[in-house]
């Protein structure tokens, strides 16, 4: 594995409009905020980043695909595909890499429709609720993973 | 807003194939006729009109989301992702723009599984089973509830 | 069929409240209000209209019979017996004349046991959530329907 | 008990359109056919005969109740109430006339809303499928079960 | 309001049968007897009852209606409507006036179509399983609940 | 058809044991007794009877298929195989006579286990509740039908 | 039994936190005040109280059994145990006491998994959305009851 | 039809993948070493095969859209999208072709949320569980089907 | 393994009726023309056919156990008890041979309770929908499984 | 009753082949070994036992018919017919002899099919997961169970 | 091991209640003399008893946690736990000992909500149904239990 | 608020069982470790840790309820409790307070019972399947959190 292991970071639908879309719900963060915290955090623990976001199902699952052989983990926020999509649920089994769930807000306390995530079954760990702190969780969390399995 | 408030008709996957597609169900009315239609409609109540069609969950909502500071409101016609997007679902909540859901045939005397629409969640009014004709009766409302918004 | 075609528009259980009853989820027009501007509207569209209103499951199925051979569509909205109501069904199924279910609010945005509506079955068509106007955009439905069957 | 004890014979809500509505399902007999053969039937089995009809699930309630201490038993064809309305099972139950459910067509055979009839669990028994028929079968069995009855 | 406040107290379906109709379930009292009971009690805690009992779905939500400016509270036993009557729960919404709602029998401990109310959505209490004396407790509730309104 | 048309009419498991078992459910009329009545009864109508019982599903399924070409009409009281029995289903559907269901107990007043007939989805009519009587009441109602049949 | 026979009134888990806790759902009463309230109510009419609170679903039981030979009967606020607690329903049924169980707020307007009490099914009666008023009118049902089977 | 009518062989998320993903359940055949059998084994029966893969479902959609007037038949292995896509489903139906549903695994043996193929209310018949043989078999059955057609 | 390796075909009830029984659901051929094609057919692929019919599931049972040991794999078309019969299910896997369940007609378009087999669950492949030929196809799919495992 | 009371004991589908079947699951005895043991182990307990297999469901049925007046109780081990077979239920009920279920394996931990057994509605005790020593310990319940109806 | 293995028998809430509690379904005897007949049984067999009562859920855990190292096996009663204490199943996976589970009365026909027992995921086997018996059989099957691992 | 504001961490039952109980699960650190780094992480972070485990539900209630006033934020890892505990959920939502809720395991990948947690009703965010680090990131989150709060 490289120097500085690479967290692929995935975000869906809609998570483009962060800090317009329903700020008592998401946040006042925008997607941009959050990269750049991203980033600088991932810095200070070793870690690249590369992060992206997408509307199209078919684009996060090709995302996925190619982290194989790339990246260390996978930090992934599905939004309106977190509870649909069985073809990202077969991405993230097939890479067989390490994957972070993140949602922004508690998904429990909310619809029945967006509480049985997919994702949750290819995911080692899932962290929800907390906004945009969560990625940085997230983050710590492959640090200490990567440099376990680095060392063992 | 505009002299002419637009509003933005969506059409979902398939409808494409209107004409030739089931005409028992869904009639002998063209897309391109529907759209010509509306056109006229709106023409004269003083609408603007941008008519689009894709089979592309992700277009769909990268479209609605375009939608914010340019549209006076959406219909939308989701066909195939009425009752599976909840990526659509965000999309027309995070816009916050009044959002009439269209269906051609009368959904609650089909199969189960086309019964519960998510964009129900997100709309404002609801007109099926009324062939191509619901189209225009969506203009017709938006018509009077535009035209309220500026008068208030 | 006569001159002027005979739209029956029956109202359910409490309707006769309207204008004072949660004016949030049902608006501030009263059902005379309602009436007259359905009046006005089939006018002129060389309609006629039967305006009516009835707590009675039983009163409400009688209408429905009596209109067999006298009107040539049916526009109601049942309000509590929308979901509940067999009988009411039956009626509709029997006399086998287009129909077209309106409903004042979104019922797809309300409490749950007031989603599957039994009307639905026996309707061609059904508006829901845009207020008094659903009435007005029935009756426009009608004018286009009517119209076509007297030429066809 | 009379020397021809009454059978009450309750029809519900559109029955009354008998012969016109849906024959495919229904059959072809009007009501007053069924009404007339039930009489001749009933007479030559020494049993007399109350035929009514109403679309009021308040008036057959009522009905219900009179029948105590006036009729030996209840053939109640309570179609569109037969499976929603608590208030003719109670009246049936309270009552504690021995009663016989019909129906003219095989509701099992039909859409699921009219397969859990509620009058079931206050008749001793179902007779369905046999058309106008069923009427007559019950009418038999009353004959068999009052004259078992009054030489006890 | 007046001096002696009333409390409309209607009683659906079948409870004029009271006393005879399933004693080891409902008790051996008389609607009447309850009557006269629930006038005392109420005229000894400056309370006017008005005291009404149908079989009629459609009149039950009459009653309702006209409270509206009358009547200070409504005690309802809907009885057989009570868990199939969405027109009497939006009758009870539209008045907007304190409901108490009560059952001779405990309907939990009974089939399970019994067991849930649409009344309990629009009540302030549910009172159940004691007998004619829940109609008392209920009106001492209500002298309790519109003394305290009166003060405030 | 030939003269006398021949009713078959199958017993399913345990009805061997009528009479003895349990028969505050079942009556104490023996099987052959309701033999005996059938025979007599079918006599009287023109009508042969084939009578049968058997434990065995495989055995059911074979007589019903031997009835093709042989009988006008099958009576079937299918006991324990009514509601888990495909192949008896199967065997009635392809078989194509009419079918009468009969059940000595009104099935629907029993444990839920017992509601679901699969047979019924096969038979023309059903009659349970009346105990041996529903034989003599099916026959009649073939009577009816074969004659009409017949004639036609 | 004792001149003043007891009535032992038990409350659940965060009982002890009213008048802080929620006050829009459970008011401002402090289970002192009601405890207060309840022995004043219950002294005027020839009542004793035993009234207690825990947060231990063990302890709960073990008060109820100990209630056996004791108390003339129980009044339960199981809070938190209500729908979850088999032991504690076990209890109520073992002692063989009159129960009445009462609810601050009415639990039927709340979230589902409120809904269904297993202390339901050992109780006489059931009081709830009444606020502390619901313990005063338990203990005078009790002071009817026991009253009554003195002198029986 | 031509010569060699085409059939379309349609592969949805992430078999692109095959070979390497999850072996022990997809076997260890890559996607392209499957279109080679298929297209050696189409010959062989006379068949073109237009053999595609693809992660996004719009461009699933698309693909079957083309087929009309090109294509004879259409093998589909819809992957993630079996489940989930009624956009892919009405596609299917709107082309009106024989389709022949294709699973590698036994899907029946796995999640449930994998077993209701939507996919499978379009075909005309489903091999599931026989790896990359089922699509040859998909292909022979097409060979006999096409054949029989032509001679038809 | 025998130069020939023999693969049991089993038929469940009814079965022994096709080509009279539904045609447009079960196809035209008999039984009896299943067996010669499924006999050519294997020949000429170097397999024996024991090809057996019964509507006794516990003659099914039997025959799958005595494959043991005789058989190289089960072709089952269990018919009526695909979904009933566990005792099927338990000898499949008791003898752990490869089975292949085939159906003639798509029972994913049938009435719910045909579509959850028992069967799959102890097979290795399912073909369904594609008539007598499934069997064939069955054949082929043997064919190439049982020369794998005499090479390995 | 005889010196020795026979205890019947009942084996279902599959058990015949005890010892090679999923012997992880079932154990390594075979039926013959279990038949020894408990013949053994009733000879000491002053029990005579009749000890029976089969895969029919019919004649399961018939020797639960034939045991009134021959044994005194009933061990049954009905395999595959545990939750599927309303008619083993029925005979079980209709015999009315003390009935212990017995499996070989828990099947609470099993698939969810196999948990809802029809058998435990007639049975005394259920005796479940303790390999072939759940029927000695069955025999042993029913030596104390004769022995004090003997007494009594 | 020890000479005398331990076998904890942990009792559940209300079960110190036995004898006078219900006795129509728990039987007339004491828990006194149930512990006396398990001493006695267990001494007989070489075994040594720990003989336990609580109502308390977290004493019951901590009881069983306690077992590791010091007991060869538990016999659970658990009582209204059974089917509530996910608390108490993860004790008894976390000491893996094996665990007998028992109850007094057959669950199996009791209400619904006593019959899907958490318990029995971590037990070994299950009697229930057979009274005080039940306890004893449970001790001989450890007794061959425990004497079988010490000699393996 | 104090100068290092506590953060109460609050262990349900069987957590003291953590090293040895199902590792594979569970992970083979024992509570004290995860104690030990607690109390330095928060302690690098300016936060106090008050640290506890029970089996006893009530015993957690209780420190919940006194939570209040004295701290900042509360981590709870409710284990058994977590999808049974109503009370517990009262108690959370009661005190008011910002609530993780960790969990050791992915809940989402276990069985279905452990998926429902009603903690995170009143929690603002949850950690699960990251092991120990689960309770450092939500100390993170909450050291994030509390500054925060201490600022505005």
């Amino acid at each position: 594995m490289a120097r500085a292991p690479i967290v692929l970071i995935l975000n869906g639908p809609n998570l483009n409009l962060l800090g317009s879309r329903e700020p008592e719900i998401y946040g006042r963060d925008t997607l941009a905020d959050i990269e750049t915290r991203c980033r600088e955090h991932a810095r200070r623990r070793g870690l690249a980043v590369d992060f992206r976001q997408t509307n199209d199902e078919g684009e996060l699952v090709g995302w996925v695909q190619e982290a194989k052989g790339r990246a260390g983990g996978i930090i992934v926020n599905a939004a309106g595909y977190t509870t649909t999509s069985v073809a990202l649920l077969d991405a993230l089994l097939a890479v067989d890499l390490p994957v972070i769930e993140v949602h922004l807000s508690n998904i429990f306390r909310r619809e029945s429709f967006r509480q049985h995530s997919l994702v949750s079954l290819a995911a080692k760990g899932v962290i929800c609720g907390l906004g945009a702190s969560g990625y940085l969780l997230a983050l710590d969390a492959f640090a200490r993973l990567l440099r376990t399995e680095e060392e063992a």
